[in-house]
């Protein structure tokens, strides 16, 4: 269970992934011990992800992506969806309501990269309906799980 | 500049936000005062921000919204994207190509959340067209910089 | 609070919503005093509601129609859908995700119900941007608390 | 026949469904035993039909969602509404005009249930081209003939 | 009151609108006066057009456009609708479910036709939403009640 | 050739498709046989129709209904156009461009009429990905050449 | 007027625009005078163009787009394609039948131009209801009249 | 590599693709030598065109058509586009991003040449899911580099 603890020590992270245990502890209150135990439970339990990120913005070489996909409605969408989500280029994925089964996030290569998303990774799957895909061109508090500064 | 090195101690931190400096230093063979440094470099240029995140599948009183929305042609476009970026509940914003203008993330109160977003929060930002929201009913490898579990 | 045995009174109800309290006492096994008890509490909460209903396809003069609606983004959403939910002809309404901020179910005069209701009806209230209809040609399982048979 | 007597039961009884018959019969000014006859003959000729129901914003375990469905051309478009409309969520199911073939009104289970459905459930029937779900976030006087408060 | 015989003479005045009156009045075996009477009554009533047209493929220098329109919601739907309908270019109109809320057949000049039609035509009517036009390339069974050829 | 007197003889057929041979050679001037020569070449060679025609309004039992179909792209578009257009029930139709291949114009029975036409007169084409349909509620100016008054 | 040899120097020049003029002489038969004269003839009148030409693919600082404009009917429609043809960054425009009311053919800086181009320099025309943006990834056989090589 | 030189040469050919060598030397201070090699280099290098090109205003047998192509999701999607640029009457095409797969230019014979692109042409390649066509009524600042004036 998630209590309120836990939550504060997340908010902490939320802003400075890289606080170190003791500091945190003197916030909270708590010993170092404290914090690092609890972090350590939320990070195995996959209830807290910490990650180094970049702004998409400063990454000129690539491109984020959200791609709306149809599949054909079938007896597998959650596992068309997890296929999908395990391809080269995919960053997140969401079933959604909608217009669209599938929006996805791809971060490819600025250019050629969406064709070749979807001319050769996508396409290994079968029982795409239809694609339609949305360019950011500019984004704002995006960060990108990726290196390619 | 970015160098190679940057972008390998981005990627670690990529998958372990809270690597250690000794860890990291041991791994690119350079000394951990290096990696510190360089650390510290990139989060202070804005190129890299270390997060904690959470699955948003564990939030069962929170609920991802990707949202279109439309927005009267006007001089200010990167200004009322700035706007929005700033309202409570949103997450990250996109400047679009296609069918919307900008598409926002959202991390918003199931059920009534987005009808207050809609009615409340995004109602104080004039020249809004139309918007079209797409619930994220399950998320692949989404990690959301808030604390709600 | 609705309990287990609300529940089975409700369930009961939805099926005959005419079932005298003394059947409903012996199939759950509970004195009828409960029974009565326990509908008159849940009709008085506004958890129940017991209502005659008619099928849409038996009433030929009348016509049930969905209609979508998208309204200018303002600071009274829910205030509008109130409004727009006490029109005449309008059955039930709801707040939706997606392409239409509103779906409205409508039970208008066959033929020329829909234009009065748009231009005449509909049109006392102002900040509706557009409007998409959809005809029941044929419902199944719909009952229409009216009387027009 | 349906006449204006008729008419005038089915009236009061969408007001109250759980009127006594001795109660209507008075408002009409006819016997008791003419109000329970003509009651009984609407209900078996499935003129009439009197339901509990619940109001869906009180039930937080499920959600209201209104799915367009478009089905191949096919000679059995009717027998295909028909499946549908007896698949485990649907309310109540329209053939309609415009955009979509069928517009159905599903009850579901709040989060996962969509997705269930979509991906189970109706992957049963074969020839559906595409859907598109529009969620319920807030209704106005919509009764469900369930249970699930 | 249209009767069986009023059909009769509908019918056979829709294969040959120049038949003369003995004829159909040898074919339905009644007196040419009869069929005069009834057919003239029909006209007067408005229950009933004969007309000259033309298939509209074999006029070049004119295009045949069906054109979809949105108008902002307002109280004179029909009035505007009716307005329209008497626009130079105008054939008919009709006020339509679903997508449009007026779709109308224009017969216009061949390529700059449709231009004007929209930028000077249709601008002098206040409350145009939006227009989505179809040309027909090719017409099948289609009469046009005009002498371009 | 059609020329100017061919052209001045069938605006007047326009507005009266039952005028006298004499009459109409009065107006124009020229003697009877010459009109009369005239009318039938054009009616032998397929330039002119006269034909009687009903107002749709005036028709309660008959719906008059615009269908956008799509085809799968294939190499008889043409013949399936054809196919499409002698199905019962379709008054014209026409290949188009825009968003729908083609657009036919129905004349059916009222409420259950398009059911059927897409259920089973249209579904004995094969190649119809998508169809929609919009209902005229109301027209203006159209005539439609058959006799259900 | 343009003959049959006009078209034949058109044609030779399609293929290569700064082919000589005596060797355009030697392949249609006729003096060189001749050739130069009818090419000023057919430049000074418009009815040809001779241009240098880049293909959009190598040209990586720059971005093909296509624009779907719709804007508000007004009895300016020419005069509003004609401003927005002239703006910075529009290659070529046309009114066009269907979805959109103008699709503009930009060339704008990779990344930040089309930004720019709806923030800035489209924001100058009134009018415009809503664009949709179409990013050409690659192109055959397009050649840009501009020199960003 | 294409240089600043080049690109001035490129620009003046822009303007003028007749531009003698010895004037376009004059105009850049080098020697015609130069500029021949140059201007040669470019062309044999694919980095230049120049064409002779005709306004498609002045064409009334042609058709400029922009035409929006959906393909099936497969491994060839640069193949597939490859194979429709090489159709007869594609002057160009795009891969694009948005609710196109292809967006295509079109130069047709006027009135029956899409109807035969799109039916006989464009059938020859499988997998083409859907198309929507644009008809250009007026075009500003567009060259075809075809001789059908």
């Amino acid at each position: 269970m998630t209590d309120e603890m836990d939550r504060r020590i997340i908010t902490l992270l939320n802003q400075d992934g890289r606080a170190a245990y003791k500091d945190i502890a003197a916030r909270l209150d708590v010993s170092e011990g404290t914090i690092r135990n609890r972090i350590n439970r939320l990070l195995e339990d996959g209830r807290l992800r910490v990650m180094g990120a970049i702004d998409p913005d400063l990454a000129p070489s690539k491109q984020l992506v959200l791609l709306g996909i149809r599949i054909a409605c079938s007896k597998d969408l959650s596992k068309k969806a997890e296929e999908i989500a395990r391809l080269d280029g995919v960053l997140a994925l969401h079933l959604t309501t909608g217009r669209f089964d599938i929006l996805a996030e791809l971060w490819l290569d600025a250019k050629v990269g969406l064709i070749q998303f979807l001319g050769q990774t996508l396409a290994q799957i079968d029982g795409i309906v239809s694609t339609e895909s949305f360019l950011a061109m500019k984004s704002f508090n995006k960060w990108i799980p990726q290196s390619d500064l």
